[in-house]
């Protein structure tokens, strides 16, 4: 029976000829992340695992992401202890503040991850790696902590659902339009426990930051991962940041698909998620009059450079709307440089928005513009649950750059095009 | 009996012809000034009041700036409370996420504070608008609410001791050094609810930048406030801010004092305040070698643009040392966008430094920077009070820009002349 691109990176990985659906395997890893949140749970179970150390220091990556620079006192002692934990164990990929940036855009522009490998991340959106054409997925800390000991985790190995991609996308649509609709498509459990996988001749009009913004958000229809073909483009954004040798994985002719959907990109549009679920999208000609009291662009979803350029077009010479809170958090220190020398970050502080040092920060309402009761937030991040983003009767509407950009500008949910872009 | 530059401004907003130490007065204010911490409490006084809203619209400032942006729901709320407020009253000078700074840069930089000025502001670092000739002083969020109904506070009038600066400062010493070497001299105590009343011809060699810093620290030494002459500088700097009409207060040459002292400028040396009080200073070649974990440039004693200018300066074509985190905060955006514009922000990003969003943040334990256990960090801030930044183990060693950067670059406390510079 044919494999799926997933499938045949976890044989490859688990030494095994082939795998199927549902068969339990033991992989090696080529990578085990974890964060400031999660990080510090595994350490602890490490550590009582009485094992000596670490099974490889080049193949784990410590990112204090999610409550830093240092939130609070309880956030430095986390990190703290993520940071000890590192020196002790010598890990190459330890990223201290000035360093650091959102995991899931950091390790990919370091160059830590490329095709073919297996990553499993102590953080749900892990999955982003599969636009690199890796198998990557989040695990609790107990996996991370057997991970970081052994180097194998287990995996049921994940039936696929294929989703053929055709046609180009319309300006204004992104891969953050794109998931957003399949999203809503198949709702949050749609793909529960399945690998996502996209194919078809659609991917190539799709830039490497629209499939990681797809990939990322896999979790979000219940995915087990997330994976594209490795294309030109994918090959060129390696070649670019790694010197790795990444091994590409193509899925066999009689790989076996759940299901299967062709979407045709041409006729997609904006599409917005409405609280609290990123199942509940409408396209942004079906959003009734909402006001907004906040924007945030940027996280592992959408805090990468062309969301900043794409932002940044539609807020060139244009001025936020009096009483909204704009804030903007590009995903590493890079992107900020980039930002700062492209002449964006001078857009955006003209325009009357904030940037930000690069952190998860209010998406999971960490800090950086956590909202008050009732307030409502077009945001770029991928989770609009209730509370996620501050006070449980607050709102979030979750969008591309170039919605949130345009709604900044005019105060309510609003497309690009009513500014006459 | 002759007054003091403060005693003559207090005299003139009583409407009395004079005044003298100790005697308790009625005076206009020409600005009542909260921040999103004590701005709330202020605003509930002011409603159990039953007044009929605000004794001036144009004459109070609310600056939502210690836990913004916000940094979790609690903060969000105060804010949101600030922002109802100042919508209900129509508050001129209220300023949103993407327009606020530190109070303290913010007022002068905005034109709000001029020479003559009577203000209170609840928070203790109100005494900095002393540097354009102005009385200001902190409050409590009581008198605040009394302030914002009635337009009045009173005041015991202070006695005052003058501080004859002299001589050119040498280079790196500016006048975050003077300020630190003054309270190490007269201890956090040795003004207690006088003025600080700071003549002589070493001031020509201060910018205002200096000034605002070492008027801002006026309440380390206890001081009810600090004071400085207006010269050519002061009156450039507020017509370049603002379109207010400012009028000049000098002392009467009877002028009685409890204190005078001399202090030749050319003689200090950079200085360094030792925890756990501003007073425990040591001058820079009196440090023995002290390792720090944490470097953080801003606030609203040194998070302006000279400051930055130094910092960068220093940094320029350097790196930070390995394991320490620096963090520079510029206190405004008109500030941040000009670090931007003037390439400084590249600099500081280049040499693994983090640029906030303007905030008090770290200063206060609020976020951006918040020390874990027995963490050190050297800080342009002005209160070295245990656990003042985080954990009540932590150390904070307070210093100029310069010599922050330069320990940056060292990972020990450091003079910049260490660097060749």
């Amino acid at each position: 029976m044919g494999m799926t691109m997933t499938q045949k990176i976890l044989a490859a990985h688990a030494g095994l000829p082939s795998v199927e659906a549902g068969q339990l395997i033991e992989a090696n890893l080529d990578l085990v992340l974890g964060n400031d949140v999660t990080a510090p749970v595994a350490i602890g179970v490490l550590e009582g695992m009485n094992v000596d150390g670490v099974f490889d220091k080049d193949k784990i990556a410590l990112v204090p992401d999610h409550f830093t620079p240092n939130k609070d006192i309880k956030s430095a002692q986390l990190c703290k202890c993520v940071r000890e934990f590192a020196n002790e164990n010598d890990i190459t990929n330890y990223f201290e503040i000035g360093e650091v940036g959102i995991e899931h855009a950091l390790l990919p522009e370091k160059g830590i991850v490329v095709a073919g490998d297996v990553v499993i991340g102590a953080d749900s959106h892990t999955c982003t790696y599969g636009a690199l054409g890796a198998f990557s997925t989040g695990v609790g800390s107990t996996d991370m902590a057997a991970g970081m000991a052994t180097g194998q985790a287990w995996f049921k190995v994940p039936s696929a659902i294929k989703f053929e991609l055709t046609g180009k996308p319309a300006k204004w649509v992104s891969g953050k339009d794109i998931i957003l609709h399949i999203i809503g498509m198949i709702g949050v459990d749609g793909a529960l426990y399945k690998s996502m996988e996209f194919v078809g001749d659609g991917i190539k009009y799709l830039s490497m930051d629209d499939r990681f913004s797809m990939a990322n958000m896999a979790i979000e229809a219940g995915g087990k991962n997330g994976i594209f073909p490795v294309d030109e483009k994918t090959i060129e954004y390696m070649k670019e940041h790694s010197v790795r040798e990444f091994k590409v994985y193509e899925p066999d002719e009689d790989a076996v698909y759940d299901e299967t959907y062709t979407i045709d990109l041409s006729t997609l549009k904006p599409t917005v998620a409405f609280p609290h679920l990123p199942e509940n999208t409408k396209t942004i000609d079906e959003v009734p009059e909402i006001k907004i009291d906040q924007v945030v662009i940027g996280s592992c979803t959408n805090g990468r450079i062309e969301d900043m350029r794409i932002a940044a077009k539609i807020l060139e010479g244009r001025k936020v709307a009096k009483g909204v809170r704009v804030i903007v958090i590009p995903a590493t220190q890079d992107i900020y440089l980039k930002c700062v020398e492209e002449g964006l970050t001078s857009t955006f502080i003209k325009a009357g928005a904030v940037f930000s040092v690069p952190t998860c920060g209010p998406c999971l309402g960490g800090h950086m513009g956590i909202l008050a009761d009732g307030e409502k937030a077009v945001s770029t991040t991928n989770r609009n649950f209730v509370g996620r983003m501050g006070h449980v009767t607050s709102e979030i509407y979750l969008a591309s750059p170039a919605v949130a950009a345009a709604s900044a500008v005019t105060g309510k949910i609003s497309s690009p095009e009513e500014l006459g872009l």
